[in-house]
């Protein structure tokens, strides 16, 4: 397929590689940096342009991946008459590109995307559009990037959005906390990723309500209380342990 | 080297085998309970006991992989003289081992150890004798089940189990919370493992704090606000969503 991108962070960047991987030809990027734009359309074998009405219109698919909050500014200026246009937000509504065409849909990538790893991850694709023709011709794209791909509306792709910041954003906040911790107690953070990665890489053979252990699911008192008087000089993350131990004893009574 | 192991948990009995995997040599096997003693020690070719006062004395070492709570009990019975003796908790001081033996240290494992996953996980050892002859010892010991082995005193230890705690019990908590919304919500919570694998595996190239994403740290008002509104028939979860929201924003300014 003939594809236009429109944006130029680390959705549009990693999107774009997988692209031209699965041999779509990009056509052109839009971003409003030029030196950012050029950038990208150079690593795509792509033209570029800043100005949203210099877009090509010659494409069979537009994919604008924008920050969530910049999507309604894109879609005011962008008209496409019939060519399908989609975006790649988890919690915006595909009614948002309803003025730029009469076909319209999203291509969420249900994956955290950063431009500065170059391995391609693995990601499970969530596609809506606003025919069925749009859904299934969206669908096709999307498994030649993708073996993982099914359809979903706007109510459940906000729902797995939900989901997914807490076991990424949140889990990764977990990280930082504890990096930041290790590097106050002068301790190596690095020795916990073995650990971080055994409990990440078992969930595919157990639900992780199996294989919850730890002081706090053991009502391991002791323990609770000498972890606690380890983080009086750092409140934040003492508050964090007293919300996760209650919320773990909530959960496993 | 000759072992007897006290404990028929999950790290006895991965350790366990991870020691017969290294061809040492498991003597005896101590449980409280019959069964549970038993079906360890056939399963490592040992023998075993449920009485404290049979102890083989005849060992190089003895392994004490009871539950924390359960240390100070086993330390008041056993008497060893000057066999060496280990515990292998991350958050008790190794004098609790003092009473049974001139020779005492710890042998911890930073890793989520769960008999019902086959698979030998990679495991970091932190090790710990009250002489240099000792930790030479267990350094020694340790080196043949583990290519990650550090000495790690008993405040050391204390730290990094406080960080194994963040990253592990409390990320693996955050997948039960995710879990169990996906459950009521009508998602399917299995397309989130690709995502959480890839947090994960990233760290070992990249600091956490370089790769926090999502609504909070993008001010993305917006998709929290709806974020939390989708949350409303879940309290536990939305003070969840509030407390990461206003920490990841006060981490990052």
């Amino acid at each position: 397929m003939r594809i236009v991108i429109l944006g130029i962070g680390n959705v549009a960047t990693v999107l774009g590689r997988m692209i031209r991987e699965a041999e779509h030809e990009i056509v052109q990027v839009w971003g409003r940096s030029e030196t950012g734009a050029r950038n990208l359309a150079d690593g795509l074998s792509a033209g570029y342009t800043t100005n949203l009405q210099s877009i090509d219109k010659g494409a069979d698919l537009y994919l604008v991946a924008v920050s969530d909050s910049a999507i309604p500014a894109v879609a005011d200026v962008l008209r496409l008459d019939r060519k399908l246009v989609v975006h790649t937000a988890g919690s915006v509504s595909k009614t948002v590109l309803k003025p730029c065409s009469s076909n319209y849909g999203v291509l969420y990538p249900l994956q955290s995307l950063r431009k500065e790893i170059p391995v391609l991850p693995v990601i499970p694709f969530l596609v809506d559009g606003n025919t069925g023709d749009d859904t299934a011709l969206l669908m096709d794209f999307a498994k030649t990037l993708s073996a993982d791909v099914q359809v979903a509306g706007d109510e459940d792709r906000l729902k797995l959005h939900v989901a997914a910041v807490i076991v990424s954003n949140f889990t990764n906040h977990l990280y930082v906390l504890a990096e930041d911790y290790c590097k106050e107690a002068g301790v190596n953070f690095k020795l916990l990723l073995p650990l971080i990665n055994a409990i990440a890489g078992r969930l595919d053979q157990f639900s992780p309500s199996r294989l919850q252990t730890g002081p706090a699911i053991r009502n391991d008192g002791q323990t609770i209380e000498s972890h606690l008087a380890l983080l009086s000089d750092h409140p934040g993350l003492k508050e964090m342990y007293r919300l996760f131990t209650k919320s773990i004893q909530e959960r496993h009574p």
